[in-house]
């Protein structure tokens, strides 16, 4: 049976709200995830939330029954709740009926199998959370083995990037790693490292891909170091008809994953 | 000669700041842009800031001198201030060394010349201001003729949509318009109105596009209405092939318009 949580002086949700600072979540190794889509996602994943945190009004919702049956079988914690509780959690005013805590998890690049899928997403210094979880989700959509995060990233298990990848946190694999081993690892086997640059006359649409091909995605301000742009197979170029030398890195990423998607 | 404010307490300081709030944006008909670049993309479109503050430190540098000059030759005011009072104008911690209060500007349908573009961006009740940012900033780069704005959608003169365009906000041009309204006029000259669906065989890939292509975009949640899809002359399905059924609206419409751009 659930039981149930009304004060906000209540010592757990103290705790699960300072899970939205960066350095909480390291201290736990848990995180957060809110929505009864993404929460179903993720259940659907084989990732089950620690504590489950759900509204009095939400709990005769068949997914919600489904997530607090599920969670309470295997060990975790199905807490039921007020709307304004659910508030002060997602750091939202109109809370989600459900608020997840979840143990971090992560990939070692070791245990990524290469021949399992034609796309590879490879990103560099990202700092937005926003275009990390678009990009996951974007990830998600073509079928991406996963996404390999490289130097210092934004944090993946942050709020904001697990809320933009739509629940594609818990479906695409993602491995941090540093470029120097990272580079080691891809040319251990096949692969082809596909790079963005305002330095070339290939154009994306023309180039030859092959796969399984992985695709760099450099920092939103600077874009990609020139010793990575060396270290590419092939170098394309975006057309850009209009002022701006740049598309946003999320946008730039899915324009070529869907290219590589058709003709890889 | 730019005068100086050092104090918080200073009224321009409050107005300014007010503006971060879609009411007083209303009631005063102008709105915020910050950083070097994206006041230097408004300068070399023709739209100069009403007021220019600017941080003391950067004073020196050419383009900081450009956009005071101009400035103060159009008879706006510039106006030298310190990191803090940038900060709190900004919202942001690590804060631009320019902040710009613009006049903000609209389109009439009736004003747009459907020829001069081969893809137009339209939008319907979208209510992410990253999104919103996003698309132009894409629009931009594939020289789109405009975003027309249907229905409900996050007003395009926030902070979060002017960060996220990139500068885009002063080069395409913004039409907010109902429903109605827009087919009307879209009926009464050439143009092929495109919209993503999920209940179509046909692959984005594979759909003739005829310029001037209107391509929809709808609400980030639900999609467009089905009266709004039958409207469509074409619709088109992207590939999923992971758990989730849509992709980021920014990025749907980015990939879409490439496609278009390379074979309209």
């Amino acid at each position: 049976m659930p039981r149930e949580i009304t004060a906000y002086s209540n010592p757990l949700i103290k705790r699960v709200r300072s899970l939205r600072e960066k350095r909480h979540r390291r201290e736990e190794g848990l995180f957060l995830a809110e929505g009864l889509r993404i929460l179903t996602e993720a259940r659907e994943s084989g990732r089950l939330p620690v504590y489950l945190f759900f509204a009095r009004d939400s709990a005769a919702h068949p997914l919600v029954r489904a997530l607090v049956a599920d969670v309470e079988a295997a060990g975790g914690e199905a807490i039921e709740t007020v709307p304004d509780i659910l508030s002060k959690l997602s750091g939202k005013d109109n809370p989600q009926a459900v608020v997840g805590v979840f143990e971090e998890f992560a990939v070692d690049l070791a245990a990524l199998d290469r021949s399992t899928a034609k796309i590879w997403l490879v990103a560099e210094r990202l700092r937005d959370p926003g275009n990390l979880g678009t990009i996951l989700r974007t990830g998600d959509a073509v079928g991406a083995g996963g996404l390999i995060l490289i130097g210092e990233c934004v944090d993946p298990f942050s709020v904001e990037a697990v809320r933009a990848s739509m629940g594609a946190l818990f479906t695409v694999p993602i491995v941090q790693s540093g470029w120097d081993d990272f580079l080691a690892w891809l040319r251990g086997g096949p692969g082809q490292l596909v790079g963005l640059s305002l330095d070339t006359d290939q154009h994306y649409r023309e180039a030859r891909y092959a796969a399984p091909t992985f695709l760099l995605t450099g920092n939103e301000a600077q874009g990609m170091p020139a010793d990575y742009a060396q270290a590419c197979d092939v170098l394309v170029k975006i057309p850009m008809l209009g002022k701006a030398d740049s598309l946003n890195a999320a946008v730039a990423t899915a324009v070529m994953a869907y290219e590589v998607l058709a003709r890889a």
